[in-house]
Order: structure tokens, then sequence, then C-alpha cells
């Protein structure tokens, strides 16, 4: 485009293709952070290297990280026995800010698919009926999305973890905290009655 | 936050510091960012920290390039004498996107504001009647925001540029291509009515 440096142009092109931001709103981004390059470009450019530079993922878990094992694998203080089963980063992230589980992570790194041709090998699946054997796993609880494509993988997985004996659970189903009956759509409301539980 | 790395940390923080991304946004940007590390984190950082390097404000319109003169300053092919007024350098590229003008650019970097204490001397309106006298301009086009405040500047101009005899002139004011006249406000009706013209 006329009026606009190769070099910029190229940075644009690239943060619109970032999640979340569109071709405006990467112009937008690119002329705050010129703007502000001494504190704001310089050292986004450098994050970035240092993360590009030292970010894997977890071997145990699939976690995402900067060493082999992750900080919630190579936490002493986490209960063990527990796995909670996501199935991404975001959502292992997601569950930590609630902060209500102390135990390990194991991220699947998707769904099941058959129209994308994702099956079990394509996750991390393998990899998690061998952690249920080899570290003495009580309870595996399935955090996965309420989506179909969720629920079908958590279907998948307790069949699959059924020879094994070990106790499979999945989060709640309900109204949210602080949600309204009115706003909720009929298959919330229809889970959350069917679990109703005595006060 | 447990489970996320010290230095990934950092890049979202500063990522949600962005116009237009979010906490949220920047937590999936940078694990999109993340997952593609080789082809889109490494070269993302290396691009601004090109950009951080060598961008600045053209010396004589403001315009953001690599060089002292603007690509649109130094091109002999442009229009002399028309000199566009506008507040950002966003306003300048969406005027470039446009293709229909072909002179010469002025950036403000903002417009006149009492609230924000922003006066004629915190613009480049000081350097914009030099350049008027200088460059022997013949038509001064203000393609200021249709906002309250762009107006206000956009009138404070004319005014001060009203000595010289130069040609001052406005963007139109009406219904845009594709518009709806349901959907427009009365302001914008109101104004395509006075500014109506013969078939």
């Amino acid at each position: 485009m006329p009026g606009r440096n190769r070099e910029i142009e190229a940075l644009i092109e690239m943060m619109a293709r970032l999640p979340g931001l569109g071709p405006r709103s990467a112009r937008r981004a690119v002329l705050h952070l010129i703007k502000k390059r001494a504190v704001l470009l310089g050292p986004l450019a450098d994050s970035m290297h240092k993360v590009a530079a030292t970010a894997r993922e977890c071997s145990v878990c699939g976690n995402i990280g900067t060493t082999d094992l992750c900080e919630i694998c190579a936490d002493p203080k986490r209960t063990n026995g527990e796995l909670c089963i996501v199935e991404d980063v975001a959502d292992l992230w997601a569950m930590e800010r609630g902060g209500a589980f102390r135990g390990r992570y194991h991220v699947l790194g998707g769904t099941l698919s058959a129209l994308d041709a994702i099956g079990p090998e394509e996750l991390r699946i393998p990899q998690l009926a061998a952690r249920v054997a080899a570290e003495h796993i009580s309870e595996v609880i399935l955090a996965l999305n309420a989506t179909v494509d969720g629920q079908t993988t958590a279907h998948y997985i307790a069949d699959e973890l059924a020879p094994t004996g070990v106790r499979v659970t999945s989060l709640a189903q309900g109204v949210p905290i602080g949600g309204e009956l009115d706003y909720l759509d009929d298959g919330t409301i229809s889970a959350a009655l069917r679990a109703r539980k005595g006060i």
C-alpha cells in the first residue's frame, strides 16, 4: 500500500494473523506500538524472542513452559493420584485460575473429531493410559468442554479407562454462578434439573 | 499464576496492553504464537525489532516510515500544492486505501481539546502554517473526523489559514455509499439533505 513502509506493512500482516485480531485492529495495534516503540515495541520483541527460544511442551502433561518438566509436574506440593484431563493449555490455565484443583494435569491437545480426521493417536490419549498405570492414579477428572466433540471425547476416554478400574469423573453441569435462568439455554436448565440435589 | 511460566506470563501481560486485546485474547494470541513458534513467533519478534529500530516520524508531514522523509513526501509523482490534513497516521492510511487523493499530507497528531489541555502548540498546527507558505499550497483539504473535536479543530485551522488566502475545503458529509437511510442517524440525514445536489 502506498504511504506505508514495507517493514511496517509486514509487521501489520503478521499481527493480523493472530486470533482475535483482524486487519483493522492489527493496524491500530502496530501504530500504538510504533508510537510507544521505546517502552513497548522493543521490550515486546525481546519478550517474544525469549519465549520463542525457550517455550516447549512439558514431556509429561503437555502444558507449555520453558523446562522439559512443567512447573506443575515438577511441583512436589501438588497432590499425586488425581489427574485432570483438559483439551488445551488454555483450559489448563483456566482451571488454575480457579485454584480449586491441586492435582496434576493431562493436556489432550484437542478433541476427537471424525470430520477433521482426529483420532485417539492424534491426541495424547495413549500417553494418558500409560500415565494412569504408571503414576498410581486414583481419580481421572474429565474437564472437557461441554460441546459435542468434548463430550464424545470424554465418553471415549471413560470407555478406554474402564478396564483399569480407575475412578472417572467429570465436571458438574448446571447453572453458572451468577447465572440467570431467563438467559440460560434449555439444555443447561434441563441438565441442572436432572442433577438437582438436596439443600 | 501457577502453571504458567514467568516469561510467558510477561509476554501475555504486554500483549494485553495492546488496543483491541484484553487479557483473554492476549492469552489466546500468545498460545497460538507458542504453538507456531518456529513460523510465527520468531519472525514476528524479528519484524518488531526491525520496526522498533527503524520506525520514525516524517519530519515534514508526520507520517510514519523508516526514513527522515516519508515515502509520500519523497514521491516526485505526487501532486504538489494540495495538502490533506488528517488527525492521525491511521487516517492518512485510510485516505491512501481510498486511493483518490494524489497530493501531500499533514498529520496533526490529534485534535484540539480543552478537556485534555491540547492546544495548537501540542499539534502540528504551527508547522502547517509554515508549510502552506513555503510549499505554495493552493488548497488545504481538511479530512478530520466528523466528531465535535474534529470539527472544532477544522474550524480553528480554517480561521488560522484565512489570512493566507489559501483555499480551504473539507470532506463532504452525507449518506455513506451502501448506507441505508433507516439505519443512519438524524444528523447525517439532515447534513445530506442540506448538501443535496442536482442529478
